[in-house]
């Protein structure tokens, strides 16, 4: 029998008196347990805050990804163990993808977008600044830091690495240590990646802790900088929301819990579309993809009237073909439910659904179970069910059996199969398979708000479509009402949720020094050598280069149109030019003096800027004449590493005229050698 | 006396036997009565649900910043009325042009930024898309659209007006209506703008409705799409936030509670310098300003070691010289608190900190009252306490006496500073008066995390500075833990507190339809004119040129070079651009291409394009060299009206090389005539 332990302020705990039996999915035998009545919580959240917290803080995001980066890679590594140990709770080998490369994927994601989207340092921007007063004296702008606290992860046990590595990637990247607490049912498989991880020596000290079985009176302790991210059933989310320390410190609380998630086929679809075929093939799999045990599978299937039969006949084909049994065998497409209680619930609530609806597919007498004892292990077979007034249904709307159980049900016209959808109150994802962008656009207005995921499928996308279950670390996951209200993922988004966001108001300098980025109106540093010539590590923030002013003459213009070709009339023709609500008269071409202004700064000899990237936010402000004369100011804005030999320098420019008014102002990006 | 109505479901209704009186802050005459037991909530919330949810959704959000111009302007000319009224509140006419003109004043940013920053339309787009497959078949994006209940907007008693505006108007930007609940004391001002508000006929019907008195158990009644939004004491926000419902149904509960903000001099302050003054004169305007019923106000004021008594003798100057007495009377500088059960609050509250803490100004049996009676009015002085070690303290960091009332304490470093601000557990604001750029780095990223807004001020920034306690309607306005854990304004940030975030999945035909805005990948439109020869109605999104292709000869490279001076080495000498990372050899300049592209798309006689205003988002993904030839395909990306004559049109637009790969990628920005 596997001990599976706690790691609890530095030191790994056996599971004593307190321990809870924890049996085969497969074979109903006791194989672990976990559990320690000797968990000492205020120490392990001081070990979080005291330790964990100072040490991740001290590195910059660029920092955190790269670490999410090597844990990642090690893992995947030693991703066979993870694997072999999940056979018993029910799952087969296609599941595991799901659930330990879906996990680690998930922190790959994380670790790019980390180094890609943040800046190599403390403080996260959020937005752009606001100028306060009139001259540009005082200044706002929204910044982003790491919470001081902990954060705890309580997790469901469908997922036992992704439900972890999903949480664990976005909190880390913040700088903020974690407290994991697995499901018990699937903890032994939670517990060798989290020792793996550790192992891997590749985290701070205090970064990560493990509760295998109860919590304890932890929450009781937690205060304005801690969060707690919890994934399960509604019952559990709602006692836990309701803890009156979490309620009186405002301790943020981010809930993903039970979805009637809902499947739609467009009016548009007919049975010779090859949307029929892709909306029969993806209910398949997402009732039976780990067994139906996924916040994200498809409960609720609505089909167009005339469809209705057609869709359960095919369904019912596909859905007589899935072979269950023990998941360790190679032809087995579905395995068991993690556990006789759960395999007890999802019948339970698979009855309250009958009430309302006709079964139609699925029957537990009858299904047959290949390499494993049916009474003993967890195991169902995939039931669909047919309710034909859902106007009339409750349950079918508001019950989720979290098996392999879908109901299928009829819709007049869109209109009605948004109020179906809307019926659920709430859900982490809803699906519609069209071919048709009206069709996708009415539901979208009719139903988004309802929704934390619309996913749209057909011909065109169907080849890369991720799939209707798949949470992707690029998109936010959770919902609204009944889901729980939660947000997580969706890239940096899901990095906010373990940072404060806080309004910074001041002087420019202020501003600058706070965000590592220089803020129009901040002091410009000169220094005796032109920028270019000083290496990305050399130049600082705020260092500026003057121009020398350059007149432009009818001949420039002239020049410029003929030999670009662009001899658009506000250029050519000064009557016609006249007659435009924004220019003078004949005017330079914007590009010309993007061209003239990149001839006034560059330096022309080989020395640490290797290209001109890009160009950011050009806006021309002022009309530049004939006789007019131009000069430029280049300072340097923030600075950004992007791999072993250079990084990114990000330019304020601005071109004034001879009136010192600006003529156009944009950010231009040099990749710059370090030096 | 005033009989204060309620506007519910179309009607206005008179208080009943279920009325509560409400005396004048300054005679303590009963002057007005709130409350009806005749209140039918469930017509409440379906008039606002069914009638003026639909209506407002059927406006664009810029049809709906220009209703709430309208409502602003509206209001300003009747702000005399408002004034009048308000001086029972016990405030001054300065008080009122906080309430009034600042509540009128975030409307009009709130109708400015939502024609600016959103789309005139009917869904707000969250972030780029994200490409989640390899050929770009299957993309992501994330959508924001109008929650589709009803927001209840929970308020507290000291900004009758402002109050209300500053949630008022993200929510109706959002498209979402709302049931505005005033604090009973000051409800008769709230009701006559409620009244302006409806009488101008500018607000479709449904969308405000006011409840004056007690809101019975419409709370019991909220689902998924509603939002609660409260300002107001801890003890009530944990009494709402704890009800059963709203946490069944993960109803969104935003609160703006008790908050001890603190005030910082910086360790770099002398005497003599600007900024000691600056400091003494800020905290003593925000001890007093509205009788410190301010959830902004200096609670705390953190001073150096060795400036404590300097700053007590300065702030005991000023505070000695405000008048006290009738808001009516010119001379007045502060009135009332707004009621006798106020005062009495505020007196016991400051009684918890005198024991912690020693009284240096402010004695109620000795301050004068000019101009009513000191006993039947709710006056109290400025009363300022001295705390001589903050580290033992305690009531001192979370009791809120909500008048003039303000502790100061000494401490030895920054790190001291810190540990006193974070000892707040959350706060709105914090201010730090300092010169020193690092003074304010050190104390952001060592307590920004525990306030929603950090303040800095100094000689630069004061003659523009709008004050530590004025939250702006561009910066966000709430904070964690004591403070709520809530936040509202910040820009668009605070119209999202009205809208769901929803990840959309789909093929780029659908996301553009979804989204009006054209999506890399998705159909191109041609049409047989050139799109620079339609106007803004007449181009629709994918709308297409491709434009034939030019060689780039060396010749071009040369003469561009000598024209503008850009002699850079990648384009004039092959040997130093082989051994630069980028290049192959001599290159184009990046801006050459861009004129060249210029030249190739531009149609150049008189129409409807009357000017390319901008660029963004420019990248430079494959060099050309001589011998090379580009061509551009020109797409409509985007359209968003500017004003009455022309709008602007977003164009996407690729270069691509002979071997069709995408040499670079912009977005260009024109204004379009509307023809």
């Amino acid at each position: 029998m596997l001990d599976v332990q706690s790691f609890a302020a530095g030191q790994w705990i056996a599971p004593d008196s307190g321990a809870r039996e924890i049996a085969s999915a497969i074979t109903g035998d006791v194989i672990a347990q976990a559990g320690t009545s000797a968990l000492d919580v205020q120490a392990m959240l001081g070990y979080a805050r005291d330790v964990g917290g100072p040490a991740l803080r001290k590195l910059t995001f660029h920092d955190r990804a790269r670490m999410l980066k090597a844990v990642a890679m090690y893992l995947m590594e030693r991703k066979q163990v993870l694997y072999d140990l999940s056979y018993d709770t029910g799952a087969t080998l296609s599941d595991h993808k799901i659930d330990v490369d879906g996990g680690i994927g998930t922190m790959l994601v994380f670790a790019s977008k980390g180094r890609r989207e943040m800046p190599d340092g403390h403080v996260f921007l959020d937005g752009p600044p606001e100028q306060l007063g009139r001259t540009g004296a005082f200044m706002g702008r929204h910044i982003c830091t790491p919470l001081q606290g902990v954060a705890v992860h309580i997790n469901a046990f469908n997922f036992a690495v992704w439900g972890m590595l999903e949480k664990l990637a976005p909190t880390l990247l913040a700088g903020v240590p974690a407290i994991v607490k697995p499901a018990t049912a699937t903890c032994y498989v939670t517990e060798a990646c989290v020792r793996m991880m550790l192992e891997s020596g590749l985290l701070p000290e205090g970064s990560l802790q493990l509760v295998s079985g109860g919590l304890g009176d932890m929450l009781d302790h937690l205060g304005c900088q801690d969060a707690v991210a919890f994934t399960g059933s509604a019952d559990t989310a709602l006692k836990l929301r309701a803890n009156p320390v979490l309620l009186e410190n405002s301790v943020r609380f981010a809930s993903e819990q039970d979805s009637l998630n809902a499947s739609v086929l467009g009016t548009d679809v007919t049975p010779d579309t090859p949307e029929f075929e892709l909306f029969v093939k993806e209910v398949q799999r997402e009732m039976t993809a780990k067994a139906g045990q996924k916040c994200t599978a498809i409960r609720r299937i609505m089909v167009p009237d005339a469809l209705i039969e057609p869709v359960i006949e095919a369904l019912k084909g596909r859905l007589s073909k899935i072979a269950v049994g023990d998941p360790r065998l190679e032809d087995t497409r579905m395995g068991a439910l993690v556990s006789a209680s759960q395999k007890q619930d999802v019948l339970e609530k698979a009855s309250l659904i009958q009430a309302e609806a006709e079964i139609v597919s699925g029957n537990m007498d009858e299904f047959t179970v290949k390499g494993a004892d049916k009474n003993k292990g967890a195991f169902v077979p995939p039931m669909l069910f047919h309710c034909a007034d859902p106007d009339a249904a409750v349950r079918v709307h508001d019950t989720e059996a979290f098996g392999p159980v879908s109901t299928i049900m009829p819709y007049r016209d869109l209109p009605h199969a948004i109020d179906l959808l809307n019926k659920g109150k709430g859900s982490l994802v809803a699906s519609v398979i069209t071919n048709n962008s009206d069709v996708a656009r009415e539901i979208t207005l009719g139903s988004a708000t309802f929704h934390g995921r619309l996913y749209f499928n057909n011909r065109t996308s169907m080849a890369e479509a991720t799939g209707h279950g798949a949470p992707l670390p690029h998109m936010v996951h959770g919902g609204p009402g009944r889901a729980g209200g939660g947000e997580e993922l969706g890239g940096i988004r899901g990095v906010m949720h373990y940072m404060q966001r806080t309004a910074v108001q001041g002087s420019p300098d202020i501003l600058s020094a706070i965000s590592d980025q220089w803020v129009p109106g901040a002091s410009e540093i000169t220094h005796k050598d032109h920028p270019f010539t000083r290496t990305f590590n050399e130049v600082g923030l705020g260092e500026t280069f003057n121009s020398p002013s350059r007149e432009i003459t009818l001949e420039d213009i002239e020049t410029f149109a003929h030999f670009t070709g662009d001899t658009f009339y506000a250029h050519m023709d000064d009557e016609a030019a006249k007659a435009n609500p924004f220019f003078p008269g004949r005017v330079a071409h914007g590009y010309l003096l993007l061209s003239f202004a990149a001839g006034l700064f560059v330096q022309p000899d080989p020395g640490p800027v290797l290209a001109n990237t890009g160009l950011d936010n050009l806006r021309f402000m002022a009309p530049v004449a004939a006789g007019d004369s131009i000069r430029v100011r280049l300072t340097v804005k923030h600075k950004t590493p992007r791999n072993d030999e250079y990084g990114e320098v990000r330019w304020h420019v601005t071109l004034y005229n001879q009136d010192d008014a600006v003529a156009a102002e944009y950010e231009l990006l040099t990749m710059n050698a370090y030096g």
